[in-house]
């Protein structure tokens, strides 16, 4: 499967009063960890998969976090993302985020893959993952 | 000019290690002060604006924040908006923030009224408020 | 157990372009619900228990979030929250965001009471939650 | 004076239902960069920097925004940003968001040094900035 990480500092606007990481901040940086991902694997950027594929995102359906260890302003961290499971329309990803060699947040996450409903283009819709971007993060290409 | 107001508590993820308001935040809750304040007018949620009035929203062009004194989580605090100038596709809104009495922050803020570009949709353009809507901006309705 | 509900309107800064609530900022949501919850069972503001208790927090420990069906910007939504156990220094919450009578996100978590860590004050460290907290959270009192 | 850059991509929770940046962020972004501009200067982390220097920030006391054009996400961005002036116990620094070799936001701030208040160390307090940083941060040294 697919695997992908970055390396970045955290910001003090990321920090709550206990001088820690405010963990919704965790999911907002999972959720472009994702991006990442799948851009690594398309080769475009999120806003060309859209005009590519005729996507409108991959909405979370269920997501976990497990807080072992705080960062705090300043820490520099990386993120190790990685597909576990590759369906027709929805995919899981695990996230780690790693300081010191220490594996100090993990996150999961359930995703679909939609398109804009054809009979409400205000409403969004599951749809298939293009094979070729299944494979790609199924690391089969 | 119309005015209007909201209070609620400083939240604990609005603070930042310094265990004071993460200044950003002022401008979301000055963003939804406004949102607040069309709302009054219009009698619509910004969504059903949307749908009325076939506006796709009305951005930021120019703001500043004046930060006097320090909010910080558990602080009750309101949020006294007021129209300042409406013009013909654009508009200038005050924002002060009162805590026990004293203004800690003020915001000033200058937007655009726009809709989709009809040349290219994926794009926004300044458009002309509409008048019964501008009138209720001037409180003259 | 005790329970708590707070209704609010879904801010445009909380969407994200698929113009529905960002996921991450649900976290935040729920954060502050069980701050309001906390708050309802000592009649303090969450700086006051601070200060009264010489509490540092009660940082998260393992959360899920379940996403039904989306919520948009100008939707008024109401978060009931509750606690489904309450041990000696830890404590889990559900939260339910429910429109229109439909229970749309669903969040659980599990957080520790901790103080500042008496042999290194720039930490934190699980203590028991005081008797008389318990007993409210508990809805016994 | 000293000047700082640092390029990125724009994330989808940065943006807003209009599919481009929600202007709060860019105040985040500023924040993110000016830490960034202070690093360069002392060559310490924002965490490292309150341990050597006993400061306990530099919250902003007024600073202004302005939007020329929109970005969105998977839009890479540069933040160039500069001391424009270096007081006794303040400064003042520009940011430019480049994009494509344009100029599409501009943020102002003046910023205030602070210690915790030696009379109540739940308040901050103005002190001066240290010399040698001062020197850093005029480009002097």
């Amino acid at each position: 499967m697919l695997k992908n990480s970055r390396t970045f500092i955290i910001e003090w606007g990321d920090c709550d009063p206990a001088q820690i990481v405010f963990y919704p901040r965790y999911f907002a940086m999972f959720d472009h960890s994702t991006t990442m991902l799948i851009s690594a694997a398309s080769k475009l950027t999120k806003y060309q998969l859209f005009q590519a594929y005729d996507v409108a995102g991959y909405p979370m359906v269920d997501t976990q976090g497990k807080f072992h260890s705080p960062n705090r302003f300043g820490d520099t961290v990386t993120i190790e993302s990685e597909f576990t499971r590759v369906g027709t329309s929805s995919f899981d990803i695990t996230h780690r985020i790693v300081k010191d060699g220490k594996v100090t947040v993990e996150g999961f996450e359930k995703r679909v893959w939609v398109g804009r409903d054809p009979n409400d283009p205000s409403k969004i819709k599951s749809k298939p993952i293009p094979d070729n971007l299944a494979k790609l993060f199924r690391g089969e290409a």
